[in-house]
C-alpha cells in the first residue's frame, strides 16, 4: 500500500456519506486520491466534512483532500477535469439509488463508470446497465464487504459489468483493496459481466449469514446450557479461531472480541456507558431488524434466488427465518406468552465438557462449510444460466481479506480445488462431488449430529446447524422420503415416477418419470 | 349437484387438453354444459376425443357435448353464441399461456371471462389482467386444486380478478366445485381483486408441500427405523385419519390407500405390472423433479415469497429444499458414495411402540399446523401489502373439500377463529396469537421434539419436521441467538441494537436500533 493511487485518478466522487460512505472517502483518500463527497441529506455531508476536519487536526494518514457537497450539481462539476469521471454509490438500494442516479443522470458524459457499492439486487444493476449504456456511461455493480472497518481499511471487492470499464478502474480499486495476507495480492477482481458482482455480493451475504446463525446458535448454547460465563466463550472462539477448521475466521474472531467488550463511556459515543462497567453484549437484545425494516435485501435476495434456481440452501434460508421471527419481539414476546414453552436450560448430565466443545467447534465448522456449499452452488448455477462465466477460485481469492466470511480452511480447500486443472475443465455444480469437501463433511457429521440432538434436548434454538444436519442426510441419501411424496403425487396429479433398477430410470436424468399408475381412477 | 348448470353458460370453452383440462371438460360436462376443447397437441386433442366417446358408450353421466378442436379459431368460433364467452385455460404456466393468449386474443370480445386455471405466478397474472383490461376482456386467476380427480368431480376454487366477472361466473362454478361435506357449500368464492386467486392457489401449494414432506418423513421413520411393512403402516395411516387431530387429512388418508396399493396389470395402463403382484409403493423412486424440470412453479414462488415479505416459512422452505435434492439421482447417488454417512438404521431401543406411534401422530399434526400457519400468514402479509382485502376465512372454507390440503381438525381450528367477531374487527397476523392454535402447538411441541429426537438419532431425514420443531422454538422464544447475531451485526456494520428493560426498545417496534456501540474503531 502507498499514498500513490492518485496516478490513476486524480479525483474520484462518492455519492452517500452514511457509515460505509464516508469510510470509502477516507479510505481512498489515504491512498493519495481527491475525493468529492455529497449526501441528500447535509447533517451526514457536516459529520464527514466535521471528521475529515478532525482527521486532519489529527494527523491521521489522509493525504487526499476530502471536498463536502451539499449541491449534486457542484458536486459533479468538481469532477469535470476527470476523464473519465468515476463515481461510487454507496446508497441503499432500490428507489433510493434510482432517484440520485436521475438527478446526475444529465451531468454524465460518454464514458464515465459508476461503480454501485451498495447492496443491490442484479436486476436493478442490469436495468441501470442498459439505461445508461445508451449515454455510453458504464455502470458496474460492485460489492463491497467487510462492514466500515474494511470500507476504511480495504474491503474486498466484487466488480461487474463491462469488462473494459471494470479494467480502467481496477489499478486504483486494487490499491484500496484488502490484501490477502499471506501474498499481499488485492481482494478485488473483475466478476463478470452484467449483474455478476452484485451477484456474488449478495450470495457472500448469504453464506455470512448462515455463519452468522450457526455460531450465534453455538453461542447461545454455551452460555444457556453450558453455563458459560462470557469471558469463557471468548477463551473458547480465540481458541477455536487460532487453529484449525476454524483458524482465521472473521465470525469467531470478532465473537471472541466481543464476548469480553466491557461497557466504557466511550464505547457507545453517548457516555451512556459511564460507571456501568458490565458487558456490553448484556446490553444488546435479540431483535434483528434488518430485513423486516428493508435497510438490507441480499440476505432474502438470496434465499428468494436460490428457491428460482433449485438450489438447496436450507442453512441459508433457516438462519434468514429465525432473523425475521427475532424482528418483531414484541409479537413474539405475546406469542412466548400462550405457546407456553420451554426455554434453553441448563444441562446438568456433561460429563465431558472438553469433549462437548470438541464436538460444538466440529458442528460449527460443518454448518459454515454447508452454508459455502450453498451460497458457491447457487453462484454456479446463476453464472452457467446467465452466461456470466464466473470463475469461482476468483470468488474464493476475493474472499481472503476485508470481508466477513474470511475462513481460512474452508477458502484453502475450494482454492486447492478451484486452482487444480480438473476444477477449471468445466464448472464443478455441486460441491459435494469435491472429495476434500465430502471428507470433511463426512468427519464432522457425528459431532454435527450430536451437538444438534444434544441442543434440541436442552431446547436451544439450532435452526441453521439442525438444517445442515438435514441437508447432509438429504444430499446424500440413497433412498429419500421423497419416494412416498413422489407416490402421493402421482395419485393426486399423475405426476409420474421412476422405478428402482430400470435403465434410464435409475438414477436417470431428472426428468418427468416414465410411469403413472392409476390409484385411484378420476 | 345436478346437470343444470347450463343456465348459466350453455357452453364453455377449454384451453388445453392436458390431465386437468380434459378431465374439467367432463367435470363441466357432466353438469349439462357443453364444452368445447382444444390444445396445442393433436394428440392430446384425440386422446380426449376418444375418452369422450368411450364415456358415452359405456353410458357414463356425460350428459353436455364434448367437442374437441385442433384449429384454434374454429373452437373460440364455436363460442360465438355464448355473450360472454367464458374460457377456462388449463395449461403450463408462463410463456405457453402466454403464446396461445396471443393466439385468440383477436379473437375475443368486450365482456368476455377468461378464467386461468393454471398454476400462475400471481404477478404474470396481472399483466394479463393489465393487457386485456384494454379490450374489455377479464383475465381471472383461478387456483383449481384437487388434482384430475378433483378436477372431474369437482375441485377447489379459487378465482380472483374483476369482482364482477368473477360473480358472472360463479353460479356455473359452484355447480362444478366440490362440496363441503358438513352443509353442502360449494369450495368456491371470489378470492380478491389482481392476482389474489392465483396467490392463495400458490400458498395453497406451499402448505401442501410442507404436508408432503412431514408425512412422508413419518412414513420413512415407520418404515425404515421402526421396520413397519407398509400394510401395517397404511393402518397406522387410516387411524389416524379416522379421528382425532389428523382426521379426514386428505394427504393421510390418501397414503393409507398408497401403502396398500398391489401392482395389478390395468393399474399402470400398459400391463406392466402383469405377473408381479408387489407393492406399488416399491416401484417408486424417490426423484421428485417437478422444480427442476419446471413443469411446476407455485412451491418455489412461496418459498421466494415468504422471503420477500419478510413471513417464516420453514417448513415449507426446507419440504421444497428435500424436493431440489431428491430429483437428481444420479448427482446424489456419486455425492452419497463420497460422503459416506449412515442412512436411516432400525431401531433397536424401542420399548413402547405404540406411545411412539402416539408421539407420531402428534408430530405430524404439530408440523402439519406449522405448514398452515406459515401459508396463511404469507396469505395475510400479501393481503395487506397488496391490498387485497383477503378474508381468511373464505380460504378455509374453499379448502374444505376437493383440494389437496383438507384437514378437518386444523380447519375446523380457523373456522372458529375467523368467523367470530374478534376475527373480523382486525386481520390476524400471527398466527400463533391464536389462542386455539398456540395451545394446541402447546400440546404437541414435547411430542414433536421427541419424534425429532428419535429420528436424527437413527439417522432418518426430517427436515420438515425439524424445522417445524425449530420455528414453534423462535416464533415464541423470549431471548433468541439472535441476540449474539445483534452483536456481531453492530460490530461490523454498525446496525444498532436496543437495550433489554429500556423503554420504547423493550419490545419496542421492529425498528433500526437506538444504539452504536463503537466495538473496534475503524
Amino acid at each position: 500500500m502507498g499514498p500513490d493511487a492518485a496516478k490513476y485518478f486524480k479525483r474520484i466522487g462518492i455519492v452517500g456519506a452514511g457509515n460505509m460512505g464516508t469510510m470509502m472517502s477516507f479510505g481512498f483518500a489515504e491512498q493519495g486520491v481527491d475525493v468529492s463527497l455529497w449526501d441528500i441529506s447535509g447533517t451526514n455531508v457536516n459529520r464527514a466534512l466535521q471528521m475529515a476536519k478532525d482527521a486532519r487536526k489529527e494527523e491521521k494518514t489522509v493525504i487526499g483532500k476530502i471536498d463536502c457537497f451539499c449541491d449534486i450539481h457542484e458536486f459533479t462539476e468538481s469532477l469535470n477535469d476527470s476523464n473519465p469521471a468515476v463515481y461510487i454509490f454507496s446508497i441503499t438500494h432500490g428507489d433510493p439509488a434510482d432517484s440520485i442516479l436521475k438527478m446526475i443522470k444529465d451531468d454524465l458524459r460518454a464514458g464515465d463508470i459508476i461503480l454501485d457499492g451498495g447492496n443491490e439486487h442484479y436486476r436493478n444493476t442490469e436495468r441501470r446497465q442498459r439505461e445508461l449504456e445508451k449515454k455510453g456511461v458504464h455502470w458496474v455493480g460492485m460489492g463491497v464487504s467487510g462492514g466500515y472497518q474494511s470500507a476504511r481499511r480495504g474491503p474486498s471487492m466484487s466488480p461487474g459489468g463491462t469488462k473494459d470499464a471494470v479494467e480502467k478502474v481496477l489499478p486504483l480499486l486494487e490499491k484500496f483493496a484488502a490484501k490477502d495476507r499471506r501474498n499481499s495480492k488485492p481482494c478485488v477482481a473483475y466478476i463478470g459481466p452484467y449483474g455478476a458482482g452484485h451477484y456474488v455480493k449478495m450470495v457472500h451475504n448469504g453464506i455470512e449469514n448462515g455463519m452468522l446463525s450457526t455460531i450465534s446458535e453455538a453461542w447461545s448454547m454455551m452460555h444457556k446450557s453450558l453455563g458459560m460465563p462470557f469471558d469463557e466463550i471468548s477463551r473458547v472462539f480465540e481458541r477455536w479461531n487460532s487453529k484449525g477448521e476454524l483458524r482465521s475466521t472473521f465470525l469467531v474472531q470478532i465473537g471472541s472480541e466481543i464476548c469480553l467488550k466491557k461497557k466504557t463511556p466511550e464505547g457507545d459515543q453517548r457516555g451512556e456507558g459511564a460507571g456501568r462497567f458490565g458487558f456490553v453484549l448484556d446490553d444488546v437484545l435479540d431483535k434483528v431488524v434488518q430485513d423486516v425494516d428493508n435497510t438490507e435485501g441480499t440476505l432474502y435476495w438470496t434465499v428468494s434466488e436460490s428457491a428460482f434456481r433449485h438450489v438447496a440452501a436450507p442453512t441459508i434460508a433457516t438462519g434468514h427465518f429465525i432473523r425475521v421471527a427475532s424482528g418483531n419481539r414484541d409479537q413474539r414476546l405475546r406469542v412466548a406468552e400462550k405457546l407456553n414453552i420451554p426455554g434453553p436450560h441448563k444441562a446438568n448430565d456433561v460429563r465431558d465438557k472438553e469433549a462437548l466443545l470438541e464436538d460444538l467447534q466440529r458442528a460449527v465448522y460443518a454448518s459454515f462449510l454447508c452454508s459455502f456449499c450453498q451460497g458457491l452452488e447457487l453462484i454456479a448455477r446463476a453464472s452457467k444460466d446467465e452466461g456470466w462465466d464466473i470463475n469461482l477460485g476468483t470468488c474464493i481469492r476475493i474472499w481472503r481479506a476485508g470481508c466477513i466470511i474470511q475462513a481460512e480452511h474452508i477458502l484453502d480447500l475450494f482454492e486447492t480445488v478451484f486452482s487444480s486443472s480438473s476444477g477449471q475443465s468445466q464448472p464443478i455444480m455441486n460441491m459435494k462431488l469435491i472429495d476434500e469437501i465430502s471428507s470433511d463433511l463426512h468427519k464432522n457429521f457425528q459431532p454435527l449430529k450430536k451437538i444438534v440432538l444434544k441442543a434440541m434436548e436442552w431446547d436451544n434454538c439450532v435452526p441453521s446447524m439442525s438444517a445442515s444436519l438435514e441437508y447432509i442426510k438429504y444430499e446424500g441419501g440413497t433412498m429419500l422420503p421423497t419416494q412416498f411424496m413422489e407416490a402421493e403425487m402421482d395419485y393426486f396429479g399423475a405426476h409420474a415416477y421412476d422405478k428402482p433398477n430400470v435403465k434410464n430410470e435409475d438414477p436417470g436424468e431428472p426428468n418427468k418419470g416414465a410411469h403413472h399408475y392409476e390409484w385411484k381412477p378420476a
